[in-house]
């Protein structure tokens, strides 16, 4: 079943192998009467399906014979009328007839192992197939068309080559030769630790892409949050809503704001009821705070200079600031400005001047809320990834870390002038693991792995 | 969007008319190169899908080239990845491209329109989407092959041909000749009315099929009512799972046996405790027994006979027969077999051996459960509609009742041999309703109300 589960006018299943014409011939037959064997690849063929004797639907078959499709193998297309009875009928007929049901990404797994897709383009396309937003569809087509492969390949291409002539000085070790050029060799590593480099750096963002962008919504109870929350989610509810699995629930919830896809996570931490207002707050929602890319400290414009309240702020500011990474950013939101006359609100703003991230909003009349938005997405847009090749997936950072140590320890190698053999097990080292992510090293664990977090029917 | 709503490996998205290749030759270019209007009908092109100058999918496109596709218009399906984002935004593209999204039903109402099928074809398409179970799919397909309309059109046809006799009688009625031989018409009017009285018989059976044959379960609270539905349910719940919709509440559910769907009401109405046992008892399972196919008395056999019991139990036997219609059965389920010996088993068997259908199980051991499964799949099938069209819907039924007494109203005519325009206008009365079923007569109001019901992307 290649299409989402449910009932559609129409649903279309896939078989893919050597058989699959041959299984469908007996169950099918076209209004032209002539056999799907002796129909053209890439040709639609409309006719009945049959259950027995009898007609179970009118159904529109498309072939594509090996080696043109997308598995590399003979395969059909059936597209019949999305009854929940037909489709489950057909696959009944079907596996009677020797097929039998697809694993999750057996399709996706037989392309690849009929080299009609790397592993990282196989792995593109259960992220496109995932992917909720603009930014990460536009990752996964970069992977799917073979982005991060390309240069990857190249690369090893070029440390393979090397590796060869570092072979042939051991062939003939005892003549004492150099044929491979080592400060060229030198200049070639320099080149991939640094694509390495910034590949690994891509990956906050590309998993922050994949994910969504953790923003945490800090500030005492009667703030405003889940207005602020409401009132961003209204804006986009219109995409969120269709969106299967989207958290709905008080305290966490997901939209896409201008093709990016945000996470907010409502803290609801932070007491001013106590004096020990900035312990119990930083320490409850320190783990939210831990996680996020974005902390939006939330406060109540028309008391934050009453009692004193000033100091307290800026304490606790500088507590969430202590530890927060580079990558991480503090914005503070000044919420019910239209409670304040402009006198009021020039003397908060003087307050905070320190602080170079103030916004100003009212959630209820819905002031600054765009310009909120603007800002999360052009602090999500702060590392220019346009041009460069930006990895989401865990594996590939795994192997890129490795492929990264190997190359250091190849570079400390030569530096220290170590035997030509040591020397060749770094550079294998180095060798296999960017293979890993291309998938011209793999083993059965690893595509098992893979493919089982595909969905049926790729 | 012709695939069911969600994420799948992949979804179909539709266009028909005149531009449909044209505004998807903007966006698409295949791999070959080629474009799709220089591409031949039934033909499936791999390619990119552009959004704006970056690719937004690999697609698969497929060509239908008028009058050659569903709607007899030109058209394109797009097979893009099932990703939320990528569906939308195709649709997106499209509709900026200068297409628009279909109303519910819109392709095959064009379908219609364009003469490829005909009106009870049409829905006999709808029907076959929603078909549940095997009896409903092979229903939708009789009348999506024209069973229903070829035996309509032609006897109208029949009747048409007469009317033109008497249309002719009519030009030249002063001369007081009869064209038409009216004995003939007779003959085709008895042959005419027996086929619209068991189309008509047919539709009790054809709309059980279609929502399912009611079965109300009656019985003391204790008698075990959960238990046999939960076993009745256990044994069919992989079917059932799969079926969008289904109640799953305690006191209604729908499971599918055989192929025939059954909707399971349990009552729980019969009080044992109330000397009133009868009154109240069927006061408040009145109206759920009225609308059943099935009435499943559910007795504990363990106890029917204490206390002068049975003296009760035959005065509600009685009561629920007495409202029963012919097309109705009651039939006594004695369960916990299992807590009886043989001779007491026996003594029930003697004291209720006037009772014509009585099932003995245990649903707390399994036994006897698949005897009533059984017996209620025979009772579905006593009237054999095997070669007999059968109409499910009620707009069929509506037209055939009005055609029915149009005819009629000519046999009496006839009878009384009323004059020729009078006789005139009954005729085209019953031409009329028999062309309504068929679409020969339709109306924009009719039409909308009838696609209005399909889903959307058919």
């Amino acid at each position: 079943m290649a299409t989402a589960k449910g009932s559609g006018a129409i649903a279309v299943i896939r078989l893919s192998g050597e058989e699959a014409i041959q299984i469908t011939d007996v169950l099918f037959k076209a209004r032209s009467g002539k056999a799907l064997k002796e129909t053209a690849s890439h040709t639609a063929v409309f006719g009945d399906f049959y259950d027995g004797d009898e007609v179970l639907d009118e159904v529109l078959i498309t072939l594509f014979k090996a080696p043109k499709s997308y598995t590399g193998e003979t395969s059909v297309e059936i597209s019949c009328h999305g009854s929940l009875y037909i489709q489950n009928r057909i696959l009944e007929l079907l596996i009677g007839g020797g097929a039998r049901m697809a694993e999750a990404g057996e399709f996706t797994k037989r392309a690849f192992l009929n080299g009609k897709l790397d592993l990282s383009q196989a792995e593109g396309v259960a992220d496109l197939i995932a992917s909720e937003s603009r930014a990460m569809q536009q990752i996964s087509i970069q992977h799917l068309k073979g982005g991060i492969s390309d240069e990857l390949k190249q690369i090893r291409k070029k440390i393979l080559d090397f590796s060869a002539l570092i072979e042939l000085e051991l062939d003939f070790s005892e003549e004492d030769v150099e044929f491979a050029d080592r400060d060229a060799f030198k200049g070639l590593l320099k080149e991939v630790s640094t694509l390495l480099h910034s590949m690994i750096h891509s990956f906050s963002y590309g998993n922050a892409i994949k994910n969504g962008f953790n923003v945490a919504i800090v500030g005492a109870p009667n703030v405003g949050k889940s207005t602020l929350l409401n009132r961003l989610l209204k804006e986009n509810r219109a995409i969120i809503s269709d969106i299967a699995g989207t958290t709905r629930d008080a305290i966490e919830d997901t939209m896409v704001i201008d093709g990016v896809c945000f996470r907010f996570i409502d803290t609801a931490g932070i007491r001013q009821t106590s004096d020990e207002i900035e312990s119990i707050g930083i320490q409850i929602t320190y783990e939210t705070i831990k996680k996020s890319h974005f902390v939006l400290l939330l406060i109540d414009t028309t008391d934050v200079l009453e009692n004193s309240q000033e100091q307290h702020w800026h304490q606790i500011i500088s507590d969430i600031k202590k530890d927060l990474t580079p990558e991480q950013e503090l914005l503070l939101i000044f919420n019910k400005i239209d409670c304040l006359d402009e006198a009021g609100l020039l003397k908060v703003q003087q307050a905070f001047s320190d602080e170079n991230a103030c916004l100003f909003i009212s959630a209820k009349e819905n002031k600054g809320i765009s310009e909120l938005e603007q800002h999360l997405i052009l602090s999500t847009q702060k590392d220019n990834y346009d041009n460069q090749t930006v990895i989401s997936n865990l594996r590939h950072l795994e192997a890129l870390k490795e492929s990264e140590k190997a190359v250091a320890r190849i570079e400390e190698a030569i530096r220290l002038s170590v035997p030509t053999d040591l020397l060749a097990m770094d550079i294998k080292d180095a060798v296999y693991h960017l293979g890993c992510i291309t998938g011209e090293i793999s083993n059965d664990e690893v595509l098992g792995h893979i493919f089982k977090n595909f969905c049926i029917g790729k």
